[in-house]
């Protein structure tokens, strides 16, 4: 038998680790809050990121490296920002290991370091000091990098792929010359993570603004797009911060303006991680397994070869060989032709991991000219003509992706709810049942009051200018008049 | 004017440095020892890396993630393989920082790690402790796995994508159940890397076995490829090492075979690095720049639009606008429409980037229904038909990747000396006039004296199973009885 997941009304959290662990999508590594990408769950890494990546390119950005070192003094350079992260970070102390007199290694206490290195938790310092290097005039402007790469941050308590010590993700820098042009880049990127949160990874978000308690060290404003869990928690799945001119005043960065005046430069940086592959599996997965939704399946469809004999076997196989052909460019396929396994096996095994559409295909099958077709999104099997696979299968991959968006867009639409009273809204956070759209006073006191007694944080202000809330409107907590109303959950 | 280069022959060195630097290849970070590979570096990385990775994709791998840490008491598991890496590892000792009583930031003592950590150097102790969890049985192999990632390796000389403290590659690791299985993927990796460098990098290669003294901490053999430099220098340019069972042993990896009987598991690791794009350099370039095969250009075409009014500015960037319509999905192209340079800086600064073919148009051009192009490689301009572009430039293109190829081949060729005699090998040595295809005893020692009075090592013993000496030969040095005829060089 293929191996059981959890149900996911028993155990919310043993259900995703069975996903994540079952479906080998990653594993628990040697060392603590590290975790292991394995090739099921790099797959989808790839996609995402190679998707990703063609959306920033045609924004006009390129790719860079920066070092994983930074020297530990460039990060106190800019006060919010070493108040952030240096609570959190690897310290590299020394160059070399030496053999220790009772056998193995020991730390040579003569290879200390001068100043110690960080491992970089984000890279806004160490890009911000070459920055100083490459602006001189405003003809070096916009700079547009991006860099893929691995960050560290020191977590204690760590969950698969939503929070671990080392995780892969992207960092957007850019550098402009005026303030409208930095917020202008900083509110493009959140529409490209809304897009490819929605038209990809088929999970519906809400973009907002964070509060000043909520965003990023050392920005001035921080965008978030956040989504939905099937617990009804929220998870923060990207962000993109206006970092006005603080980084450039920390490592001295100014350019000579066209009017031959010396200037500040403007900043963004934004970045998402592979925790976004944790949100996929909250999404949209099941009691049977992961879920991809078919844009993000590399491979998205399944062939499942029936035979009794070894000619039944031969006459089969050309079929799928053909099949195959047919195919080629047009649909990825896989096909399981194992002969260890028997097929109701690998119809489970397929499910667990995920794959959006599989193809029965017997001898009785091919007499017919037709295979059986199943949905990973359930509904009863149905026969298609082999003849008509290869327009069928891209429409129906299509509908199935569009499905599971429908599907987890409504979810989202009947768990938010307009909250004034707080004595409801504590009874909504307590039963964790979905998340707040309330008034709130635009006060941090209030904000963290409401975090102590309810565990609920203000995930995003509404990005549009209008005010959610009328003439004399209070806040729900505090009853004091409130600016605006606000998303409030608990989240991951 | 764009910037000028140092030429070659007045300081290879600096013509090195100024290409890397003024083609904005890479720059010096304030990390000791560390590089930034800026955009158009990392563009080249990026091509390199997708081409490689089809290839891998193609010989049935895939990939994963493993974490940048290694517990320092894994690295003691393999004898060798800690004598190798031991005494140019970064360490990690602990995970906080804390403000420091004069300002800043300091190590927080308390906050020491239990073990230290090690920043991968390689990651074979790190992913052979995965494989014993994942291999059990014979269905579990062979494990054909492939990690794009970064190391580090402390150094204390570095040169820009030569020898850096961290840098980039890709390290395959893999699991057999015998023998055999594990060599053939070893040699079917390096003939991967020779396909590469020479169909795409258009650079030569012999492929040889690693002697004792050269071959990789743990492996029991080393395969290379050896690339010659302009400066006749040999580059390592990928190595493939068949592991036996050195790190099964070390982690215990077993697997119970089809007869039952439980098995130490067979093993082959494999890695290129971003030093390949030092090597591109150093085989191409000139005294005007970068110059990059074809194959290797992401946009391998630059137009530069040349005009004296806005008349002729907007009849030129119509026509210009038509072409690039014209080779879309067929040539990528570069099109400097920017207004602030004058053409003829354009033309050096793309020579400078390296870019293969420029084609420059003005409104005269036009009206003869023709283009100007010129070749990266040299040779006079010539007109080009306008309407025979988009079957011409793919022909120019791979017509110039041949002729670096084959440019590059016949450099080789010319200085490789069979050499039998010490006092010539000495000579050429001395002179770094080229590498010396001599007879050698097979001893370590004789081996290392070479190194010591020449600076020579050791690039490879060819790897056809026929001896290159004949009977009653001797060793180019010591005068004992030959064993093989092996490439020395100094090497970088």
């Amino acid at each position: 038998m293929a191996e059981k997941i959890t149900p996911r009304e028993k155990d919310y959290s043993q259900w995703y680790v069975d996903i994540v662990t079952k479906a080998k999508l990653a594993d628990y590594s040697p060392v603590k809050g590290c975790m292991v990408i394995r090739p099921n769950g790099y797959t989808l890494w790839e996609k995402m990121r190679e998707i990703m990546d063609r959306m920033f390119k045609e924004t006009g950005h390129v790719n860079a490296y920066f070092p994983l070192f930074i020297p530990k003094s460039f990060l106190s350079k800019e006060a919010e920002h070493v108040e952030g992260f240096a609570k959190e970070c690897a310290v590299v102390t020394h160059h070399r290991l030496r053999e220790a007199a009772g056998g193995g290694v020991e730390v040579d206490p003569t290879a200390r370091l001068e100043e110690e290195l960080v491992i970089r938790p984000t890279s806004e310092t160490i890009i911000w000091a070459m920055y100083k290097k490459w602006i001189m005039s405003y003809r070096d402007l916009p700079i547009l990098i991006n860099q893929w790469a691995n960050v560290v941050r020191w977590e204690m308590r760590t969950r698969l792929f939503l929070r671990t010590t080392e995780f892969l993700w992207q960092e957007g820098h850019t550098a402009h010359a005026s303030s409208d042009e930095a917020r202008e880049e900083t509110l493009k990127i959140l529409d490209v993570y809304r897009t490819f949160a929605e038209d990809y990874m088929a999970i519906p978000v809400i973009a907002g603004i964070k509060t000043e308690k909520e965003k990023f060290a050392g920005a001035v404003a921080t965008y978030g797009i956040e989504a939905m869990m099937q617990d009804y928690k929220a998870l923060q799945a990207g962000t993109s911060h206006f970092l006005g001119q603080n980084f450039a005043k920390a490592f001295d960065v100014t350019f000579q303006d066209k009017d031959g005046e010396r200037k500040l430069v403007w900043a963004s940086s934004w970045g998402v991680s592979t925790r976004l592959i944790g949100a996929l599996i909250m999404s949209h997965s099941d009691d049977k397994g992961l879920v991809i939704p078919p844009r993000l399946a590399s491979r998205p469809v399944v062939i499942v070869p029936i035979w009794r004999s070894s000619e039944e076997q031969s006459l089969v196989m050309t079929a799928v060989t053909d099949i195959k052909e047919s195919l080629r460019g047009r649909v990825e396929i896989i096909v399981d032709d194992r002969d260890q396994y028997k097929p109701g096996w690998k119809f489970h095994e397929w499910e667990l991991q995920g794959i959006p559409v599989r193809l029965e295909i017997g001898p009785r099958d091919i007499a017919d000219g037709k295979v059986v077709l199943a949905r990973r999104t359930g509904g009863p099997k149905e026969p298609v003509a082999i003849s008509e696979l290869s327009h069928k299968l891209p429409e129906i991959l299509e509908e199935i992706q569009q499905k599971l968006f429908t599907k987890a867009k409504t979810m989202m639409n009947e768990h938010i709810f307009a909250v004034t009273e707080y004595a409801e809204f504590r009874k909504l956070m307590k039963q964790e049942s979905g998340w707040a759209f309330a008034p709130w006073c635009g006060e941090a006191d209030c904000e963290q009051a409401v975090q102590e007694e309810t565990k609920a944080t203000i995930r995003v202000i509404p990005l549009d200018e209008q005010k959610h809330v009328s003439e004399g409107e209070t806040c729900v907590r505090c009853g004091q008049a409130a600016v605006n109303r606000v998303y409030f959950a608990r989240a991951y």
